[in-house]
C-alpha cells in the first residue's frame, strides 16, 4: 500500500474537516482564505476519492476509509460546475480588432457574444479571429457577428452536466471552449466556460489522489 | 461489481490478445485495418487498467482479472509517446500570413519554427500570430522568427516522459502544446507534439475503463 499522496491545499482540506466536520464549504474557504470558488475541484476529487462526503445543507465530514469501486464510475461524478472558470462576454457589435485586445485583457482564448439582455448569441474563438485577419477588410472595422458561430450551431454544456460528458463534446465538436447555460424565457443565461485546460487540471488532480 | 465497458475498439483489441496473443502491436494494428499510432492511447490504457500486459519483443497477451492498485500509480505509467500528436514544422523566414494559413490547412493551434538542419528554433501560438494581427505592420512581411518564443524560452518534453508530468508543464507554464524532442549534438529533433487536447482525450479514455 502506498501512502496518502495529496496535494498541500487537499491535505489542509481532510485536516480542516477531520476536526471540524460537518462543515460547509464556505467555512472551509473561509479558514483557508480562499474563495469557494477556488476550492471546488479539490472537494469534488476528495468526494470522488471517497476520502470526503458532502451532505446538502449539512456540509463535508471525513468518511474514513474507503475503497475506490470503479475509476470509470466516480469520475462520472465529476460535474462541470466543479471546474469551470468564469465567461467573458463581449457584444455583438464589437469589433474584431477590440475583441481581440479583449481576450489579450482577459487572457482567455473564447469570447462569448451576447445581446442586450445578455443572452448568448455567438462564440468567438482564437480561430474565427486569425480567420479574419487573413482576409482583405480591416479588423478594426468587421463586427464581432459577422464571424462569430452562432447558434443552432453553438455547442454547449450545463453546469450539472458530468465533466466526461462536456469533455467528449469538446472533442467530438472540434471546439477548445464550451459555454456553461441555463435556459431562460428568452434564451441561453452564460453562467461558465469550460474548456480544455479545464480538462486538463481535472486529469492532473486525479493523479494526486490515492487509494487508502 | 459493475460490467466491463470498454469502447468498441479496446473491446476489438481485447478479443484479439485473448485469441492470438502473445501478439505484436504491429499484427494487432493490421488486423484492424487501423495504423500502430492510432492504436497506442488504447493499448497504453489497456495496460494500465491491467487487462493486459505487454513484454518486449514478444508482445500484448491477456493478463487475465486482476485489481487497479491505485489511480494515481497507474496513471504515472501512461507516457507521452502513447498520446502525442505529429508535430507540423516551418522555416524561420516564414511569413505570419503563411504561417496563419498553415495552421489552418493542417488543423493545429501551433506550430514549430526549425532552421535548416531541422532543428528546433522557436514555437509560434494562435496567441503569437493573433498580437502580430493588432500591430500595425503587414502580416505579409513580418516573418515568423520576429514573433516566435526561442530557445531558451520554449518548454519541451520527452517522449519516454509521463503524461501527467507533461500536463503539469502545459499548466504551469501556460501554453496550449509541447515539442516532443530527442536531444542531438546539433540541437534538438522534434519528433512529436503534444497539446491539451490529447490530455482531453486520455481523460475521456480513463472513464471508459472499468476495475473487474
Amino acid at each position: 500500500m502506498s501512502p496518502i499522496e495529496l496535494n498541500a491545499r487537499q491535505d489542509k482540506i481532510l485536516q480542516i474537516v477531520k476536526e471540524k466536520g460537518p462543515i460547509t464549504g464556505e467555512k472551509i474557504a473561509e479558514q483557508l482564505n480562499l474563495t469557494r470558488a477556488t476550492l471546488r475541484p479539490d472537494l469534488a476529487i476528495l468526494t470522488m476519492a471517497g476520502f470526503l462526503d458532502a451532505r446538502p445543507r449539512v456540509g463535508y465530514f471525513y468518511s474514513g476509509k474507503k475503497t475506490m469501486a470503479s475509476v470509470a464510475e466516480s469520475m462520472m461524478n465529476l460535474k462541470v460546475k466543479d471546474f469551470q472558470s468564469l465567461p467573458v462576454v463581449v457584444s455583438e457589435n464589437m469589433t474584431a480588432y477590440d475583441a481581440i485586445c479583449q481576450m489579450f485583457l482577459e487572457d482567455v482564448g473564447t469570447l462569448f457574444v451576447v445581446d442586450e439582455h445578455s443572452r448568448l448569441q455567438g462564440v468567438l474563438s482564437r480561430k474565427d479571429l486569425l480567420r479574419t485577419c487573413l482576409g482583405t477588410q480591416a479588423i478594426t472595422k468587421i463586427p464581432v457577428h459577422i464571424i462569430m458561430t452562432r447558434m443552432p450551431n453553438i455547442v454547449y454544456c450545463h453546469k450539472n452536466d458530468s465533466l466526461i460528458h462536456a469533455a467528449k463534446k469538446l472533442i467530438e465538436r472540434q471546439v477548445d471552449s464550451l459555454p456553461v447555460v441555463e435556459e431562460r424565457e428568452d434564451g441561453l443565461e452564460i453562467v461558465g466556460r469550460l474548456t480544455k485546460t479545464n480538462i486538463t487540471k481535472a486529469f492532473i488532480s486525479l493523479s494526486e489522489i490515492n487509494d487508502l
